[in-house]
């Protein structure tokens, strides 16, 4: 007897760009339960006609007056806004999570297996794009190709938004307009001279929207979740952009309805939160975001306790896997575990220490792990199979901790 | 009109790790003519009953006594062996390459469009073995795994040893026995520690075949060449492991039958080759190598000349480019052109410099210039679909010059 949870988003179910190991559950559910969650895109207000209007969950998060702002901290940078003056948590951490869900009985060291039943657009609540559903691209100064621009002016911050196609299986995205991001200043008086603190309103009064673009161009959606995490045990405070060992952001479009997601509990009860909403993703990411567009999630989570993964694909697991199902995937990252590997300063230094070459090293390095813990292979019949059949990609260069993926086809295996 | 013409493999056709702009060319072509060519796997000796006996272009090409080795030079390095000793070209450069061929009216500027209408593995002369193909997976020194080995003896090269199933076009691997590398001696008593020179006879009784290993695993065949070139104008001899803008060691199992590959003319003829035919390879190819496994190639030779380039996906080509039937893929390295960039000593250099960030930094530069110049797209168009809709992926870890592929499906575009 499983129940059904739903877990809708609105200003007091959600934490804004950190995890948190003290954070007080928003829900309690048992291990087999089902839970719908509501996952917002952080980038709603880069088009608030269109991705925020009339939609009273989004309409709740994202306020922000002169008098009120309902989701005060976002990032895990001090909530007094003393390092840079950017707002209550400082965008160190940018992404808008549900949760956290707390599952009965979870304890470090076990596995919370996390499957993704069905993952469902978030309609436009504006009646003038009714049946529609809209994201937002940001080409953004973390972005990878941001120093290494052809054309004028330089450097420039660069949104798109796109509209998605809301209807059946096989669905599109198409772009709408772009424009570039202009001085923006918050309704607390804070000027943002680029996209540094999310949620901040977009005054289209100050931008040129540029439409016509990318025309004849549609693209196939991979609606998927770039941030499936449980709280990480090293930090009170642990920004949401650099993914690690308990998943977070990691941003694989493979993270999708259907495919089944592995992450090793860190805190009692495992904390579990779901962001970063994409329709679609390629790999590596390469201008700081997907079309972030806010959709909603049904998932079946399941605890597996320590004592039972013994000979079993779980069994000393130390990383984020995913199923889905034709394939096993590993996520390498620059440093597998960054929040013990580099000390005090992690969250400030991992910005500083990204690199791909890691990530393969860490890819590598996990891929023969699971190939000779679960598939029972000795460490030279791993190796040759890995060079001839295992496909490593580039899932990230935007995270801080850049990753590296490696795929295994189920097929291999008779 | 066009001719069809046949290069078999022997020591006459064939160039040994190196390419050459003052080779002389084998056979001369006509844009459009037709060429089957065999190209045979520089690990044939690897397993001599199995890959070499009873061939008589392997035992041509690969022959070697106290007194006669018919190709002496392997590899662009010294041809006296003053350098490490290894032998004539020291093994700087493994592949042999069938070639090259002349391309006429081919000048520098022009493009050289290479169409793989077929790919045949080369069945096994030994009638012990009749009816079958195998090929070679060496895990060397040179793998990405070398050095971060978890069991003993470390370090250790290991070579395994595939069965292809030549039958038709769903084929599959399956491992045959693995064995380590052991010390051995060439017939001109030149010790071997390590696999430091190609085509080394290996005397199958100072190593133990270890059979029923990597059971129960089959691996679907992806038949490729992992090279395909142009000869480059940068200088006389060039190893052939680093690829390059001529193509070269790619290693992008892409390059299979129904592609295309675009390489720029550097040379007057072109002077085209092939070699390192692969069975099957993972994206990183991680170890080193692939299923190294003769394999015959049936090519139509297209010359695009620099005039006729403007306005098609080849104008401004400075880079291989590959096509598929439903993809366009390019290719990124960690420099785009390394023998102009590292100055005199780039040869050797490039192995102390490899590095996946300036893979990636490369190949988002070439998508760039893809999408500007051929899709006729606005930078900031470019950079948002590539962030969405293109996927980035790891080529090669393994040499020298590592790779980084994006892939553009054709299928984004009405």
């Amino acid at each position: 007897m499983s129940t059904h949870h739903l877990l809708p988003a609105t200003a007091d179910t959600v934490h804004w760009g950190y995890f948190s190991r003290v954070l007080k559950p928003v829900l309690s559910v048992a291990s087999g339960d089902l839970v719908t969650i509501e996952a917002l895109t952080h980038h709603a207000y880069d088009d608030h006609s269109r991705m925020i209007q009339g939609d009273a969950g989004a309409e709740s998060v994202f306020l922000w007056t002169r008098d009120k702002k309902n989701v005060d901290r976002r990032g895990a940078g001090p909530a007094d806004a003393s390092l840079y003056g950017r707002g209550s948590g400082e965008g160190r951490g940018v992404h808008i999570c549900t949760g956290p869900v707390y599952v009965a009985g979870a304890e470090p060291g076990d596995v919370l297996e996390v499957r993704i039943l069905d993952i469902k657009p978030r309609g436009c609540a504006n009646p003038a794009y009714a049946g529609r559903a809209f994201g937002s691209n940001a080409a953004a100064w973390w972005g990878f190709h941001y120093n290494d621009l052809l054309t004028k002016p330089k450097p420039r911050e660069v949104i798109t938004i796109y509209e998605i196609d809301a209807a059946g299986d096989r669905s599109w995205a198409r772009a709408v307009y772009n424009y570039r991001w202009m001085p923006q200043i918050d309704p607390f008086g804070v000027v943002h001279q680029t996209i540094d603190y999310p949620g901040v309103p977009v005054d289209h009064r100050l931008v040129e929207e540029r439409h016509g673009i990318l025309k004849g161009i549609r693209i196939p959606v991979r609606p998927h979740f770039g941030v499936i995490a449980v709280a990480p045990s090293e930090a009170e405070y642990v920004d949401t952009i650099p993914p690690g060992y308990f998943g977070g952001n990691i941003d694989d479009w493979r993270i999708g309805k259907g495919a089944v997601m592995y992450c090793p509990v860190a805190v009692p009860g495992a904390l579990f939160s779901v962001g970063d909403p994409h329709a679609s993703q390629g790999d590596s990411e390469l201008c700081g975001t997907a079309i972030e567009c806010s959709l909603t999630g049904t998932f079946q989570l399941i605890l597996r306790k320590r004592e039972t993964l013994s000979g079993t694909p779980l069994a000393e697991l130390c990383y984020p896997l995913l199923e889905t199902p034709d394939e096993w995937i590993v996520h390498g990252f620059s440093f597998a575990n960054y929040l013990a590997e580099l000390g005090e300063n992690a969250q400030r230094d991992i910005f500083a220490r990204s690199s791909l070459d890691g990530a393969m090293r860490d890819a590598f390095r996990k891929m023969r792990h699971f190939l000779m813990r679960t598939k029972g292979l000795s460490e030279d019949e791993s190796i040759s199979l890995m060079s001839v059949a295992v496909d490593f990609g580039v899932t990230q260069v935007v995270d801080g901790n850049w990753g590296i993926h490696g795929i295994l086809k189920k097929a291999l295996f008779e």
